[in-house]
């Protein structure tokens, strides 16, 4: 089905593996359409709740392939359809309607660290290495990361290490606050499947993906009011759907909510705004 | 004067207090409209410099009152006119003139944690507990917090809270930069007060309340020089003004400065900007 | 050349010292003007990778000159003209082309911790204090620093330093992560030049403008698509220069990377982007 990564359901958990280990998971336009392949059915099948994203073998994703050496960003394209493939990606993990966690299990290089970007949640490996490197190779920074990463870790921290392009160990990712945890090599996938069992156990999908595209698209907005519009619609419609009668109750009977509503089918009317935020909108 | 919560003024910062203890001090209507009056009476009232809301008995607050049940969101208003209550408070909140502190004595949980966001300052006893647990009931986040959340914690940290539903300890909020500083309960209300304080007998009013106003209307602005513009008004003006004058020859004859203006009756004329962006002049 | 500066250049890295120790190297209109001036130099001299900002003396910068006692923030322009010197210095950083490291030497102080607000990079000697002390001395917060603040340190932070003025450590800066790193006294110099250095000698000089330029206006921009729009052409433009060739051949042959592209003369045409939006432009 697959031939540059792997794809499993465990616990309502889809595990995508980048795996092309004899190149350290370097990414290619292969790798990036059958993720966006695997991330589309994630969003349509309702049996997953949440994605993880790790790499086969010792790396998690070294960045782009260079096998075709000093010529690999050479594209011919013309400059006004050119699309970098790294954004295309940010944009559709951007969009996702179930959560995403990246198990960064060792070296995230170029885009190998900035695809994890509008992915949710990062963890890591101890022994886990970052580096922005764009700046080393004569290149620039890709994959949206001009927007995401400053919002995460600050320009202090992002300006340090985009311009320096050195390597990052986890502990100072994670002091920089780029992941949310580090962890023991051999209990990374456990700890990511914590974080995704939790969420597939005890939430309401219906309620995750509407919270998930709410807080990305507050990012941008100028001003809480706009917030507060969308919020209202929710609680509005939400409230009266079964998962809050169900959420409820359960809590009042302190027994656990058997969550039934759909994240296929049964999203709201004003779901998806905003999607005219697209890049072949904006061309228009 | 009010039925949910109680208000004193103590050394010119005023105390409110959520005052149900026999229901964990849950959200309601009612105490959504008091706490808008004693916060709107804190703008007006020149003997207020800053505002420290806490609970009454060991917790904050549980969330929104959940006598009604099942039914508790369910709203008959049309959905065009309906308005999240927990949204209605968070915006005035953001609008005060007056710096508020949160000081969480114990459990805050759903509109309990969220309420606090648009709060200047949160700090916690070591005991108290917070949860966004919206997706564990099946509802939706609210008070803002889409636009709130994220800015404070960053993406990373909002997610995992948000996606989980779970509780968190108050070292874990600290960690994440939820609130500014946790203490050992008996040491909240002295720590909330030696913070309110500080600004109530150091500094000028209308500089706190000009500042206050300039961040966060600053969160949601484009560019810097937007802030330029603004600030460059605001050193045109207050450098002309009393206080101004007895801030720096204070400063220069190493003395406590014994600041005059206030924030009722003397801010400059351009002052409020922005308040065109409410719900109000948004549906129009 | 200067009289309240000096500026050196050290191993591509041009070291701009603020120098009127016998004032704490308090601002002025001089002072302010002879930095845009250094800057400028900076950003049109190739030979320059990065500046370093430091202090003469004891002091980092201690505020704004308060030579003319109460009467320093009177001014007689007229409202509409008036512009806040500071600012103005602060959207000239915001411009740069190079990375702006600030070392701060000692106390930093009004304007001399918020003009470091658009630079890239603080570090701080373990011994430095700083303070955003204008609502003690009865006027309002500068330099841009309603933009750059929040967005920094989170507004928890900025409320709590802002609305109080008191004096913070370095050791509390570091933890609200104002500053990147703190270090001793003696070895503040060297740990600014490591930075620095690790950027003149490592990276290519366009692809760390182009980058700057990225995060710094992304931070403003709604949506990543607006970032992805920009990379596409960065990454399609790079991709055929130079310095992207020398760069990957040189990864590939495991030896150090020798660019030659310069910032003055071989930027893409499409850079700057964004430059309209200036107070000036904003005026008309």
């Amino acid at each position: 089905m697959y031939s540059t990564i792997t794809s499993e359901i465990v616990d309502r958990v889809m595990i995508v593996t980048l795996n092309r280990p004899e190149r350290m998971n370097a990414f290619n336009e292969k790798m990036c359409e059958e993720m966006i392949r695997a991330f589309n059915e994630a969003d349509e099948n309702d049996d997953v709740r949440a994605v993880i994203l790790t790499g086969a073998g010792d790396a998690f994703c070294a960045g782009m392939d260079l096998e075709k050496g000093a010529e690999t960003f050479m594209d011919h394209t013309p400059l006004v359809e050119y699309r970098d493939a790294g954004g295309m990606l940010s944009l559709r993990i951007f969009e996702m309607k179930k959560p995403m966690i990246a198990a960064i299990n060792g070296a995230a290089v170029g885009i190998g660290i900035t695809m994890t970007l509008p992915m949710d949640i990062r963890i890591a490996s101890t022994d886990a290495k970052m580096g922005f490197v764009f700046a080393r190779r004569g290149i620039t920074m890709e994959a949206c990361s001009g927007w995401f990463l400053p919002r995460l870790v600050g320009m202090g921290k992002a300006s340090e290490w985009i311009f320096t392009g050195r390597m990052i160990t986890a502990s100072e990712a994670y002091e920089g606050r780029l992941v949310n945890k580090i962890v023991e090599p051999e209990e990374l996938m456990s700890a990511a499947m914590e974080i995704a069992t939790d969420i597939a156990e005890n939430t309401s999908s219906v309620s995750v993906t509407l919270s998930r595209q709410l807080m990305w698209s507050m990012l941008g907005a100028n001003h809480p009011v706009e917030s507060h519009k969308i919020e209202s619609k929710m609680i509005h419609w939400t409230g009266k759907q079964a998962d809050a009668l169900e959420g409820i109750e359960a809590f009042l009977e302190k027994r656990k909510a058997d969550f039934k509503m759909k994240s296929s089918t049964d999203m709201p009317p004003f779901y998806p705004w905003g999607t005219d935020r697209t890049y072949e909108a904006d061309k228009k």
